[in-house]
């Protein structure tokens, strides 16, 4: 032990081990790495770097790659932030291209919320959560009750307080899809709980396959664990799946049965590629009417964003959770726990608000909006397809069809070559590709085993938000010139 | 347990017992029946009320009550959210009130985060930090390290990530003053830690005493706790104090000699009405500077935010936290930590950096951010004053000279009758006093209890935000009439 660390308070050895223990690679090595890249060349000292751009392909960060806001969202957003705008004739005869609805719709907001500046309810102003449960009442079909909807910093912030209410001791289990979005890895170890992790079926589109997930709560009761809740990313992150109705209603039979919590994350709801969305809340719904009683006892959170979609507002921090079938001293401390950080950001609260209530046909601004939104799923849907077929292409790799999310998740076969290098330098092999390829390309990806795969099995993550497709062809290059260096 | 209960994963009775544990009364009981008063009242339903406003002096909401945005920070903040305006003669020529420092501001803040709606580095964009770090040179005189200067979602965030950290074992203990903010007691709660109260010397005008806090360690040493930091909050919330260099000398001595990190909550550092803020960091650094070595191993996290001062900007939850003298292993697991949960909001870190870098004198926006930010102090001391003099008009109310922070702390006596009566309510004496005023006159405080005070005596926080001195003769005639009717 250094004198350093003697003398002070904290030091690695005595901090929160629970904290330590808590792995998120999103932002981790290869994130930093990329961003010390990006430093270097805008400082213009990358000359003898092989590479003159980063691609930061890495993050779901839709507005620091080629994806523009929506216009109807920031027109309202500035005239929330500066009302004086709307004493300004300029502004209301349209001459700063404000439509009519624009300027409606921010005077409604600020008559919600009084000032953006101001805190609001702990659970979000209350005009906000009336226009979201009347979203979720269009999409399915059903009722929503604005009390039992929660406004959030991101959906990040929900899981992280449902997770906290959740797990009671450290022998609480969440079964948690394998690969998964590692916030919740992450937000179980912080909480010293347990994952009860079950595989994906890479083989069936990345679907959730009921005999595995039957087997993983099987063994976690073995183990003596309190499996309390099961979570679902659909749309997948990082698999890019889309689940179909059967699935969905397999999960929440199991979870009817088996006393389970259903965390659905369905921030992805609206990056759909192959089919369509269904939406846990839906399912629960008609399988209520169908089979009247059984379905009573289901608790289900359902979680949404303004960060990902069409709408990509994830540095405005908003999201929504709904709560269905909670028992309301549950829902008590749900209240108490998030008043404690006091609300979540007003104007990602206002952003909500839009997202899930935009223009519609015969408003001003509904044809731009519409235009708007159209371009940006187009364009993600064939960076996807450009991606995809890419991979398919390649030696030793194998993808599947994109089907929702903003991701691929492509598996590489790595040569005992490859595997005893990475293993020498300290690093999992897909890792080690990863750091090799960012080296090389300044393409920054996550590795595999950053979200969790099946044991002996490679993968990577990569969006398809940076623009064009040269950065692909680099992918390409370095895969080739790898697989050759590492052959057994 | 009813059939419902036995029905679901969760009930009251196995949840996370820490999160039920935890207690935030600023937005409590009383919060919630406030905020009933003035739904009513906004459906015209109140008319059998004895009054026609409810006044919110129960939180310190700036913007939700008289005091107005600052007009340069919202105009920046409406050109970063549509920088479509940028493009726009109108806003150039400066007829909608944009001068050139506010275009140019907008212009360099669009260069640092690229889009408002981007995630940023999960510390926080580079460049703001280091506009923090600049501004905290100009206050302290010494230098500072923008690497370790974390932005966060208000200091509430920033507290929370430190007691992360901090908080290894449920014998982790963490002296915290008492009365004191409940994010303190509650977050502590949370984590299952230890809180370690000290009293603060209210016949001192709310001060520390060393004492005190020496006996207060001692005690929880023998009872085998680990004391890990202090907090200091300092303006005093809810106190009003405002310490003097002297008292935090010796609490930055006492912590170097008993090894404890000092958590410095200075969010309320411009609300100053007697003497002057010092900041621990400055003071750290003259100690440091006077007696080489003997300081060496302090660590310091001091916190500040733009929810308070003549900023007031709350609902928007920016903040930041200085680290001083951590060890750099212990830092790399708060920048993972901080990573679970992406990045503060954008726009909040945008405020963060106006708030440390407003116009200057010769800038075009100088002249009207004085005269703002001068008449929010103007009329926030006005209110204080007149608040406290007609507190010390009151039969059995004493109250410290209002010296910082937004908040008067004043002790009620009690009588026999009264607290009889509040336990027959089930209600602490404050508790009590404070639902009668509410129920009276529409005036939400909070009890003292809320926040903890000695054995014996009765508190109540006010806010003097809210506009008008019409409320303050609200109390006055309710608590000559509370005095008359539980005369014992």
């Amino acid at each position: 032990m250094s004198t350093t660390t003697q003398l002070r308070s904290l030091n690695i050895d005595n901090i929160n081990p629970h904290v330590k223990t808590a792995e998120y690679a999103v932002r981790g090595l290869l994130a930093i790495k990329s961003e010390e890249y990006r430093a270097t060349l805008k400082d213009g000292k990358g000359s003898d770097l092989p590479f003159d751009t980063v691609i930061s392909a890495n993050i779901g960060n839709p507005q620091q790659l080629d994806q523009k806001p929506i216009t109807f969202f920031r027109q309202v957003a500035s005239l929330l932030e500066n009302p004086q705008l709307l004493e300004h004739e300029d502004v209301l005869t349209g001459s700063l291209g404000y439509k009519k609805d624009v300027v409606e719709r921010a005077k409604w907001l600020l008559s919600e919320v009084n000032s953006v500046g101001a805190y609001s309810q702990s659970m979000g102003a209350p005009g906000i959560r009336g226009s979201v449960a009347k979203f979720i009442e269009r999409r399915d079909g059903y009722p929503s009750d604005p009390s039992l909807i929660y406004l959030s910093a991101g959906a990040s912030s929900g899981v992280n307080t449902l997770l906290h209410i959740i797990c009671a001791t450290p022998n609480t289990g969440v079964l948690v899809p394998i690969p998964q979005y590692p916030l919740y890895t992450a937000s179980l170890a912080v909480l010293n709980a347990k994952c009860v992790p079950y595989n994906l079926d890479e083989e069936k589109a990345w679907g959730t396959n009921l005999d595995v997930i039957k087997a993983s709560l099987a063994k976690a009761k073995e183990e003596g664990i309190d499996t309390r809740a099961i979570v679902i990313i659909n749309p997948g992150n990082p698999t890019g799946a889309s689940l179909s109705e059967q699935e969905i209603k397999d999960v929440i039979t199991f979870a009817a049965e088996n006393k389970l919590v259903v965390m659905a994350d369905e921030v992805y709801q609206t990056n759909i590629f192959i089919g369509k969305f269904h939406s846990f809340k839906k399912i629960l719904r008609d399988l209520q009417k169908e089979t009247p009683g059984k379905y009573d006892n289901v608790e289900l959170a359902s979680l949404h964003s303004i960060s990902k979609g069409m709408v990509g507002e994830c540095g405005h921090r908003g999201g929504y959770y709904e709560l269905v079938g909670f028992d309301k001293d549950v829902v008590a401390q749900i209240y108490k726990f998030v008043s404690i950080q006091l609300c979540p950001p007003v104007i990602g609260q206002c952003i909500v608000e839009m997202m899930t209530h935009p223009p519609v046909e015969g408003e001003e601004s509904y044809e731009l909006y519409r235009r708007e939104y159209d371009n940006i799923f187009e364009g993600l849907k064939k960076r996807a397809t450009a991606l995809y077929e890419a991979f398919r292409e390649m030696e030793g790799v194998k993808c599947q069809e994109p089907a929702g999310s903003m991701y691929l998740f492509p598996t590489i076969t790595l040569s005992q070559k490859a595997i005893d290098a990475a293993k020498a330098d300290d690093k999992a092999p897909d890792e080690f590709y990863c750091l090799k390829l960012l080296d090389a390309t300044g393409v920054c990806l996550v590795p595999g085993s950053g979200f969790g795969q099946k044991d002996g099995s490679y993968h990577f993550r990569t969006t398809f938000l940076a623009p064009g497709t040269d950065w692909v062809g680099r992918i390409t290059k370095f895969h080739k010139e790898f697989m050759a260096e590492y052959k057994d």
